[in-house]
């Protein structure tokens, strides 16, 4: 980078806050795909108007933007493929602002972490549902870039169903705001909207509204072991029809459960076709019942072979056990994991399935299944056994693409929780027409005509 | 318009879908607004590529197209103010195309009037919850342009949350997807988010795929009487924060009651502040019973001077009739009512109700308030006793514009169902700042570069 914008950058933020050292780039030049792709610099805002100027100079210089939240990201939305300075909020603007009780809502800096958020507003007896496995340590701007999802979906949703309201910086400076605490709010576009998920590209947030409900004062949990994959979903379906949503309801295919059993010994049945787990909360106890009634009848209904409630937070978490390890214990399989996180019509979970294990022997790869059956999210893991061997691997990505076509045929998306970013770029043609990518396009330029915001990620 | 474009469409739609005639003119010519602009033609497409036809045409030979639901709106959003030809799907594009039981999703068309879904629906069991006031008569096209709310919203939301995927076509002619039948759907961008409320400027809707819940199986009714709108206020507050959502929860202010008690005698206090109803559902009367006791301990604890519970439904047919009958009671008060939908976020209300008494008294207007506490969707009449008075109407409009101001300046917004249209585009600069109103302009032209789709509407 040239010494005359270092030095812009350095005199706007202080030397302590734009950094131009190996160490710095190379601190964020890695997200979770384990990829690495080193910046030109590290510039840490301290508010929106540090944002606004940085993005006019790098508007009129033709400077990338790259917005990053933690790194978390699975697809490469926050790696510098193309240089230009990393913007991160984690070291000033990672400040929960307010905790508005009469309204429900929260209004936070991007950089504020998913758990740190959820902690706080449970001091008042309030809940902030998304949950992305990463919540732990993925900041909120990262979840309202990537529009995050997470186990909860099924009953609470995803990001966008929180996000109230945006205020957010473009490219030339101007800061805008998207939305308002309120539910109804029709007068122009939908800018929030079309913010949302669009990683980075468009706009820098600057600061994010959330919608908080109150927290359910009870939860129970419920299991199920099937004999196939069909009866699982079937029990999935008749649950829902009967008006029972719970939190949460995954599932394990056959090779999880199998993996999960090798490893650990909790008794699994190795030949069950099928375990489902299922959340249920509320706040009266009568109606959590009454629901695990309903949910029980669903599973009886569908053929379970075992069912089963659990009795305290201790038989919960065993049950939970099972699913919260079936991403290690895949690794039994290769040690290479090519994860996807696709997702179907629910209808359509069984016939994915069948479709995933037909590609797994054509191919001769072990795909293991496990995720989200309220919401049709699954995890894909198509297991490379070796690593080092670039034919296997190549054999793996064309599995991983025959998984994707077999998906946008079942009227999926080719992710549901993740993003596009670089590592599904080039499957976007797959699910959208030229006239799709290029509105796309258009959009992009409307807001970022110099395409200076985390240029060419997403296919576009 | 030309004969050789009246020419065209009637070879393309057939001559009884292309109408170019006085009285087809006239009766397409206005909507709730009450106010008259002739367009230049009606057509009535029979399905998507009919409209993909008349887009390219339209677009390439710079004629105006104005995309009608079932005129129902407010704001005059579907009014011809320049011209050009209007589209109707009340015709063709009027079918349920498909009830998918195990996704809980509807596949309509544009011209399905909201409550021929709802009553379908309701044949297995289902809901479709958006309920804007015109849900007899508002098509499901018309309200995804304008994301129409309801009196639901505050327990169920609105159109926006239940908008699934979409297709519609391009001013080029292009039909794009938008959205999955999936609750996870984040490859791309969200398109979808961009055209709900963008009242027919960007695309037309050809398709519409929606969320459905189960119907739940109870519905109680409670009503309290209050001394005062902070009273009232704070019941519906403590009650939230207790983790009840009312399915919906509406005020009447003083106005409103003395306007009802002077028309019907039903025995309102003529001295009360406020009146709150709320209906609470549920699968599992227990748990109702649980949240009515909740909302009865909130609203004793906000000094309710009166609190009942209907016993029956015709009792909270009584406590409703209220309600229902506001609208049509205030004209007491004068012969003109200007009224508005405005919002702010729910702790704001009682400073809303406050400043408006003040503009009240200013302005000599009686402004009777009603609507939706539950998200802070108030419906203000300014009522102007004669409407032949040009000076009087003038100050009328002057008084609105106050509120509008008032609202802004509280967090709120000019509209949280009616939409901008024309009505409200005066008053979009009080909303939004010049960056936002060219961004939006940019989003526009990346959708409609010859702006032929109901151009100049919304302030743009």
């Amino acid at each position: 980078m040239q010494e005359i914008h270092q030095k812009f950058f350095q005199d706007l933020l202080g030397v302590q806050n734009a950094h131009f050292d190996p160490i710095h780039k190379r601190a964020y030049s890695y997200d979770a795909t384990k990829k690495h792709y080193l910046p030109d610099g590290v510039l840490f805002p301290r508010d929106e108007n540090d944002i606004s100027q940085i993005l006019k100079y790098c508007n009129e210089n033709k400077i990338i933007v790259i917005p990053r939240g933690s790194g978390s990201g699975f697809t490469g939305g926050s790696l510098a493929v193309n240089g230009g300075v990393v913007l991160s909020f984690e070291k000033h603007m990672n400040k929960i602002l307010e905790i508005d009780l009469e309204n429900l809502v929260a209004v936070v800096q991007p950089g504020v972490i998913n758990m740190a958020l959820q902690e706080k507003v449970k001091e008042y007896g309030l809940f902030y549902p998304p949950d992305p496995a990463s919540m732990e340590y993925s900041s909120l701007g990262g979840n309202v870039g990537e529009n995050a999802g997470g186990m909860r979906a099924a009953k609470y949703g995803i990001t966008k169903d929180y996000v109230m309201a945006l205020r957010a910086v473009l490219p030339n400076g101007e800061i805008i705001r998207a939305g308002k605490k309120t539910i109804k709010d029709v007068a122009g576009y939908n800018l929030a909207g079309i913010l949302i998920a669009s990683e980075g590209s468009l706009a820098v947030l600057s600061e994010i509204t959330l919608k908080l409900v109150a927290l359910p004062k009870f939860k129970k949990t419920a299991m199920g072991i099937f004999n196939s994959i069909d009866d699982a979903m079937n029990a999935v379906y008749k649950t829902l029809a009967k008006g029972v949503t719970p939190v949460s309801m995954e599932f394990l295919d056959q090779l999880s459960i199998q993996a999960l059993e090798q490893k650990f010994q909790k008794g699994l049945p190795m030949d069950a076709g099928a375990i489902l787990i299922a959340d249920v909360d509320g706040n009266v106890e009568e109606a959590i019942e009454a629901d695990l009634k309903i949910l029980q009848e669903s599973f009886y209904e569908s053929k379970v072979r075992e069912f089963k409630i659990a009795k305290d937070e201790q038989e919960a978490a065993d049950i939970w056990f099972a699913r919260r390890n079936c991403s290690q214990s895949i690794a039994m399989y290769g040690n290479l994991k090519l994860n996807e996180d696709i997702t179907v019509p629910r209808s359509k979970l069984p016939e994915l399935l069948k479709g995933i294990a037909e590609i797994s022997k054509k191919y001769s790869f072990k795909i293991p299944c496990f995720g989200h059956t309220g919401d049709g999210n699954v995890h894909t893991n198509v297991m490379v056994s070796d690593k080092n061997n670039p034919e296997l691997v190549k054999k793996g990505y064309e599995a991983v693409e025959e998984v994707f076509k077999l998906t946008v045929s079942l009227g999926g998306t080719l992710s549901g929780e993740h993003g596009i970013g670089i590592s599904k770029a080039p499957f976007m043609r797959l699910a959208f027409s030229e006239a799709e990518m290029e509105l796309m396009r258009n959009i992009k330029k409307a807001f970022d005509p110099n395409n200076i915001l985390n240029p060419f990620k997403m296919g576009l």
